[in-house]
């Protein structure tokens, strides 16, 4: 396990067909960014608890934080809860708390708890089910030797909700590792290839500082570059100061290079 | 190595902080599926060789082809090609035809042939540049023991059209593995949980079957599924009459257990 690391499983084949585009994974990669956590990997599996459980065993030894999304739902397809558990060794028990929430949410409406909607309630033992505002399968929060893994549905508001909800002040309360700052730099005009040099320079300054050039016109015809520059350190002002400092050296070495064919901008195609 | 299996590597930083939406993962699995290929996974990696190296083995251990999109620019974080060749254990050469290629590009505008843009023609020894008609840096083919490994850039027009003039071409004269076929029926009025043990009984009808429910309403309040229905099939009139029966099948079971409180129709939300 690596400190400040994080993990995304994405369960689901309509993930791995095409269908659906994974709009969970990046909502959630910024979210853990901005709480200071990496994000070194996301990896989307089908429906199949071979698949899930072994994703869920490589992330377990490699990261802090692992997050995955789908297949917690009444279908029988739905098993990440179950794989889960599988790849920690332990075998499955109907959580009490998660049960009462499962069955209030049908009796309600008269539903009856069907063995499908109890499967719902199924988690290792040890874990906390996580209150979903919104759909019926509540989220799983699982914590071992300093690591912690969560489990939410795939429905982007259930994800997103229960995320806000629970898991988001839980993460910010443990203190995030680093803190994250970004701008962004447009440059008109001058060739990705001519800007390679310059980026390789200002990236020198510090080794907690990323510069990456994003290409959005045409290299030899109309070249267009959004320049994305981020640094994660260790308290706000630092990385801001970081990410400032390197905005003004690469604007300073661009003009001195390109200043006549070039245009800089700031802050434009930023989140 | 699985014959018909595909994985997908999506390369780069700005996937894992959250700012892009991986929609070439989503574009190439809709492209794979239905040119017969089953992909398995797809797994994003930060632009770091060991992280790049890492997961080109794995998956080259486990997949018949393998492509990724992302790093074959000229910035120094461009490290794709590189990183591929540590994983074939392979010293990376200036390929002639990806330098002829790069060179052109840039000569025909006035620009001189950097380091840094040379870097773009660097491969394993035999493998094969593939025309880049939007932008500057080659695809690359690389071919091992009946194995296809694709690099492509990350831009999605680049990535495009790399893959529909040459990519697709190649794997559809290889002749797909099997064919695919899909149909989409929506449910009103019924909660998820209550059709999961329909779509288990649809299921049983065939092993190359596969239905899945996406909830889109309120489970309990104001229930509202798309129930995907789609099959992989040795030649596509097969696929197709599985997904029929299905679907048909699926129908009746509905109307038989829900009729006085569903609605169903055909079609809707299918790409």
């Amino acid at each position: 396990m690596r400190r400040g690391v994080a993990w995304i499983i994405s369960v689901g084949n309509e993930l791995l067909i095409g269908r659906v585009v994974n709009t969970n994974a990046a909502w959630l990669a910024s979210k853990l960014t901005y709480l200071g956590y990496s994000v070194r990997r996301v990896v989307v599996v089908p429906d199949e608890e071979d698949d899930i459980a072994e994703v869920f065993r490589e992330a377990l030894g490699r990261a802090e934080v692992v997050i995955s999304t789908g297949g917690l739902g009444p279908t029988p397809d739905d098993i990440t809860n179950l794989a889960f558990c599988r790849a920690l060794g332990v075998q499955p028990v109907v959580n009490q708390e998660a049960l009462k929430m499962v069955r209030e949410k049908y009796e309600a409406r008269g539903y009856p708890l069907t063995p499908e909607r109890e499967k719902m309630a199924m988690m290792p033992p040890g874990a906390k089910p996580l209150p979903n505002p919104v759909g019926t399968a509540p989220g799983i929060l699982y914590e071992q030797g300093g690591r912690i893994v969560v489990l939410l549905p795939g429905v982007p508001r259930e994800m997103e909700a229960i995320f806000e909800g629970y898991v988001e002040p839980m993460l910010k309360s443990r203190g995030p590792p680093v803190y994250f700052a970004e701008q962004m730099l447009v440059v008109r005009g001058v060739p990705e290839a001519d800007v390679a040099p310059v980026i390789r320079e200002v990236m020198k300054m510090d080794p907690r500082l990323y510069v990456k050039s994003h290409p959005k016109g045409y290299e030899v015809d109309a070249p267009l570059l959004h320049i994305h520059v981020y640094a994660s350190a260790e308290d706000r002002q630092r990385a801001e100061a970081l990410v400032e400092a390197a905005v003004r050296q690469l604007k300073q070495l661009l003009v001195a290079k390109f200043g006549d064919r070039s245009e800089i901008s700031t802050g434009q195609g930023l989140r």
